[in-house]
C-alpha cells in the first residue's frame, strides 16, 4: 500500500466521469461551457464574486499568483520548506523574472505575524535591497499544519500594514478546510487572501488546479500570463469539467475529509512517534531505519524525512481497510 | 458541424480508454510504468535513441525546445506568420528570457533555406545585433502546407553552415508525414532536425505533446526546465498514456490519415477558391461574406481569414458524412 | 576627419572640468550633493516637477524606461530601424522580461499616428496574441529626422487612446530642440511623453544620459531597477556632475546647435545626394564606392550605408574648418 | 573624516590624469587603443591569457560572470552575506533569469570548502531541486577577511569535484593580494577561479571594473550579455584608461597597501574592539551608541552596524594624518 503522496493518488470515479462526459466538441481553450461556469460555481463557492483560471499544475498556480502580486524586482516572503522555495525548481524565480524568495523559520513549516514584521524590519529600505511586496503561506503547510482563520487575518494584517500581497498555496487547501470545519471564504477572502492556489490534483483530480483571484480584476492580466506559459490547454474543457466536478455536491470536501479521517487513524496509532501534530492528511513519525524496514516489509511504502523520521501521506481513496493495517502495524513497533 | 479548429476535437476513444486505464496509482510525475516507456517506443517510431518528455501543450512543447538551442541573448529565425510569433503571447520570450524571434516572409508560411541565408547575412557580426541560434520551421505550416524531407534537409545545411540548431514545430506533424507518405525519421533526424513538437492534441489526444530530442543528451536541463515551468503534472502517467496510445498501432497516422482526406474531399469541391495547395488538413479559400454566411446558415461552422477568405480545418473525427455535405454546400456556392 | 559617430566624439571641457571638479569625497551611489540637485534643475528645464535618473548608456536609459511602461508580457511599438529593435543585443526583451517590440515602417524611421492605429487594429483582442502597452519613437530619428511638438502629439493622442505609455529615445533630443527651435517641454510633457532618454553622451559628455519621468511617482520602481540592472554607480557625482555641467548655460543645446551647424554645411554641398532630409545632425548620402573611396582618400571618414550611400554623423566639436573642406570635397565630386 | 566605504573615495589623480588624456575621438564602444590593451595588460599581470571586459560597476561585473557559469534554471552558491545576495537588489537574479542563491553561513562572510560540501550533499538530485551550477566567493569578504591561496585551492577542489564554476567578487581584490602579499595569479586562476570581477572603483578608479576571464573563450557570450544590459558605454576608452592607469606601475597594489596600512593603524588601537580580525582595508568593532557619538562629534563618521558595532572602511587617500587621530579617538574611548 503506498503512502508516498497524495499526488500520485487515483483520480475519483466522478471527475474522470465528468472527464468522459467533456469529450465533445466545443471552443477550444477556456471558450467552452464548462470553463464558462467555473466563475460562478467558485463564487457560489467562496459566497462573493471570484475570478477562476484553472491550470494544470500547483507550480503554474502558484507562481503565476505570485506574479499578480510582485514585482520582478520586488520579493515574496515564506517559509523555508514552502514548495515554492524547496519543490519548484525555482519556477518562482523564472514566473516573476527574478523576483527573490525571503525566508522565514517556523515551526512545521508555518510563518507567524512576528516572524514577518521582523524580517521586514531587517530589511533595509533603500534601492540596494530587494523589498518584499508579497508573502505566501500554505494551508495546510508542507507538514500537515493548518493555519486558523484567525492566523491568517493577522498574517494579513501584517501584509496590509506594510502594502503585501497575501498569497494562500493551498495544494491542500480541502484538507484545511475539511481539518478547520470552517467555510472556506473564512480562511481566505475574509480573511484577507488576495489569490488562491485550490488544489484538486491532490484530492481526486487528474491535471487541474484552480487559481482563484478574489479581486475579479487582477485576473485579467494573468490570464495573459497563464497562455504565455504554455498553460492554456487547447482543450481546457477536460481541466474545467475536473473542477465542476469537484465542487459538486461537496466532492472536494468529501474527498478531503476521508483523506484527513485516514490520517487521524494513523495518528492515534503512534501518539508518540508524532513530530507534527496531525491536522490534515500528513503524517510525519520518528521512525528508525529498522522500523521503517519492518513495515516495508509488510508492504507499506513511504518517504523517509532525513534521519529517524518518515512521511506518510493519506489520500481520499485510502479507506478504513487501507489503512487500519498500517496503524496496527505502527502500534506493533 | 464544427470546421474552426483540429484543437478542439474530440479525444479518439483509444485515448480515452487509455487515460481511465492509466487509473492507477503510481510513481508520481514521469517516475511511472507509462512514462517509462516513452524513450523506447518513440526511439521504436524513428529508428535510433530520442529522448521524450511529455508537455501538455504545443506552447510548452516548442519553448522548452527553443530553450534548448537559443541563449537568452541570442535570437530564433521563423516565419513571420508562425504560431511561436504570432498565437503564443510571446511565450517564446518569457521561455528563452528574452531571445528574439527574427522574421521571414515566405509563401503559405514555409521558409526557404534562400531566405534563411538573407537573413543571416544582413546581421551584422557585431554585439549590437542580435545573433542567430536556431531555425524554427512548422510542418505542416500555419498554412497547411508540408516541408519534404529534400526541403528539411537544404533548410538544415544551412542551419549547418552558421551553427543554428533546427526547431520543428510539429503541431501537425502527423499531418504533415501522412501528406508526405514518408517515414517519420526522414523528415525529421534524417534531415537534421534537432529538436521536434511532436503534437498529438490536434490529432485526437487529449492534452499531451511529445517533446522529442534527436540527440538524447540535450534532454537533461529540458527536464529541470518543464518542472520549472510548471509543466511536470504530477500524475504524468496521463499524458504517457496518451502518447503510448497514439503510437500503438500507428492511431497517430490513421488519424491524421482521416482529417487529411476530409480536407482533400472539401478541396477537390473548390478548386478555384484555394488560396494554398491543401496537402494537410486545413483549406484556405477564397469566400465573400455573403458566401460565408450561406454556409454558416447551413451549419457549417468555421474562420474568417481576414477580408474575403476563411479557414476550414478537419480534424481525424471528421466522417465522409460530416464532410461531404460542406464539399457540396461549397461547390453549390 | 571622422564623421562615423558622435558617439565617439570628444567630451566638451565644461563637462571634463566638472568631472575635475566633482573629484570631492561625497556619499555614494546618488545621496551625493550633484545628484541631488538634478530633479530640481531638470525641472526648472522643462517647466515642471520632474523626477530624473542618470545613468551610463542611452540602452539602459531606453530600456528601463521601458520597464516603466510595459509589463512582460505585453509589447512595445516601435519603428523597424528603431534603436531599440536594431542595436541593442536585445536589451529590451531583457530588461522587460520578454516583452515584444512590435514593428512598424516608416520613411526616415518615423512613425506615423495612421500606422500605430492599423497595427493596434491588427491585434486579436484576445490572449493568444501579446498586446501594445506602449509606444517608444525616436526624436531625432536614426535617419536624423525630427517629430514637432505636433506629430507628437498626433501621436500621443493614439497613445491615449488605446491606454499605451509614450517613451522617446532622444539619444539625439538636444540635436531635435535645437532643430525645431521649440521649448524642450513642447515637444515632451506638453505633447504627451511619459518618459524621456534625454541623451547627453552623444552630445558632448563622457558617460552620462538622463531618464526623465514626466510624472514623478513613476521613478520609483526605476530606481531599483536601476539597481538592479547594475547601473547604479558608487560614484554617481561624476555622472550628475555631467549632466549639470550640460545644462548649465544651456551648453547642451549650443552643443547641439554646432553639430546641426555643421551637418547643415555639408548638406548645403550635396542637396541632389541627400536620402533624407538633413534636421539634425546626420547626413545620408548618395554615394558610389568609387566617390566614397575618393572621399576617404582625402582623409574623411565615415558609415557606408548599404550599397551606395553613406552615412556621415557630426559632432558638436566639428567646426567650420573641419567640415567646409567634406562639403567641398563632396561637391567636388 | 569620513570612514563610511571605500566606494565613495577620491578618484586617483594619475586615474583622472588617464581620463583627461584618453579625451581623443576614437572608435566607439571598445573598439579603441585603450580597450585594445586590456587583454594584453591583464595578462601580463596574471602571467597567462585573459579575456577582460571593462564594466561600470561591481554588480555588473558579478552578474555577468555569473551569467557564464549558471543556467537560469541552476544555482549559485554564496554566503548569505555575499554582497551579491544581500546589496545588489536581486540582480543576479535578473541577469540569470531566476537562477536562484544558495546561502551559506561562515565566521566573518568566509564559506569552507565543509560547508559547500555539506550544502551540495543536502539538494536532491531530482528536477524538483534546484542544481547549483557555480560557487561565488568575495575577496576580501565582505567583513575585510581573505581568502588565501589555499584556500581557494581546497574550495576550487570541491567545485571540480562537483562540476561548478567558480567566481570570485574581488571589488576588494587589490586589498586581497595587498594583504595576502602573493601573486594575483595565485588567488586566482592557480588556484582555479574561472572568472574574476577585480574591482577599481573602491581603489581609486571613478567607474570602471574589470570582468577577467581566466578561459578567454568564455568570455564571448559576455560580450553581448554586457551590450544587452546596457554596459557597452560609447565612450569606453575612458573605461579602459582608468584601468590601465591603475596597472601601471601596479598603482593598484600601492592604493591598496595605502589603504590597508591605514586600517592596521586603526585595528592597532582598539584591539578588543575587533569583531573580526583586519586583513585588508575594513574594521568592525564594537562600540557602543554613545562612544559612536563621542566619534562623530570628533569629526569621524562612519556606519552602524547593528546594535553596539560600527563599520569603519579606509581607503587609498587615508594618510597616517587621517587616521592616527582616529586611532586615538577610539583608544581614547
Amino acid at each position: 500500500m503506498r503512502f508516498f503522496s497524495d499526488n500520485a493518488a487515483l483520480v475519483h470515479p466522478k471527475v474522470m466521469q465528468a472527464i468522459i462526459d467533456a469529450n465533445d466538441v466545443d471552443t477550444a481553450y477556456d471558450g467552452d461551457r464548462w470553463s464558462a461556469r467555473l466563475d460562478a460555481e467558485f463564487s457560489a463557492l467562496f459566497g462573493q464574486d471570484v475570478a477562476v483560471l484553472w491550470v494544470a499544475t500547483g507550480t503554474a498556480a502558484n507562481c503565476l499568483a505570485l506574479t499578480s502580486i510582485c514585482q520582478p524586482h520586488q520579493g515574496v516572503i515564506c517559509h523555508r520548506e514552502a514548495h515554492i522555495e524547496v519543490d519548484e525548481c525555482g519556477a518562482p524565480g523564472f514566473y516573476t523574472g527574478g523576483a527573490k524568495l525571503m525566508l522565514l523559520e517556523g515551526e512545521g513549516a508555518k510563518v507567524s505575524p512576528g516572524a514577518v514584521a521582523d524580517l521586514l524590519a531587517s530589511i533595509r529600505d533603500d534601492v540596494h535591497q530587494v523589498q518584499a511586496a508579497a508573502l505566501s503561506i500554505t494551508n495546510a503547510t508542507e507538514y500537515g499544519l493548518v493555519y486558523s482563520p484567525a492566523e491568517v487575518a493577522a498574517l494579513s494584517a501584517v501584509c496590509r500594514q506594510h502594502g503585501l500581497g497575501l498569497h494562500m498555496d493551498g495544494a491542500r487547501f480541502a484538507n484545511a478546510v475539511a481539518s478547520l470545519g470552517c467555510h472556506p471564504a473564512d480562511v481566505t477572502v475574509r480573511a484577507g487572501v488576495d489569490v488562491l492556489s485550490f488544489g484538486f490534483a491532490k484530492n481526486g483530480g487528474m491535471g487541474a488546479e484552480a487559481l482563484v483571484y478574489f479581486d475579479p480584476g487582477m485576473a485579467a492580466a494573468a490570464r495573459y500570463r497563464r497562455k504565455r506559459a504554455g498553460h492554456l490547454q487547447s482543450k481546457g474543457r477536460f481541466l474545467a469539467a475536473q473542477l465542476l466536478a469537484m465542487l459538486e455536491g461537496d466532492l472536494w470536501l468529501d474527498n478531503a475529509r476521508a483523506a484527513n479521517a485516514a490520517a487521524q487513524n494513523i495518528a492515534e496509532a503512534a501518539p508518540d512517534r508524532l513530530l507534527h501534530q496531525v491536522q490534515a492528511n500528513e503524517i510525519f513519525v520518528r521512525l528508525t531505519s529498522t522500523e521503517a524496514a519492518t513495515l516495508r516489509d509488510q508492504g507499506f511504502d513511504f518517504y523517509d524525512w532525513g534521519e529517524g523520521a518518515a512521511r506518510i501521506v493519506t489520500s481520499w481513496h485510502h479507506s478504513a481497510e487501507d489503512v487500519v493495517p498500517l496503524a496496527k502495524a505502527i502500534a506493533a513497533l
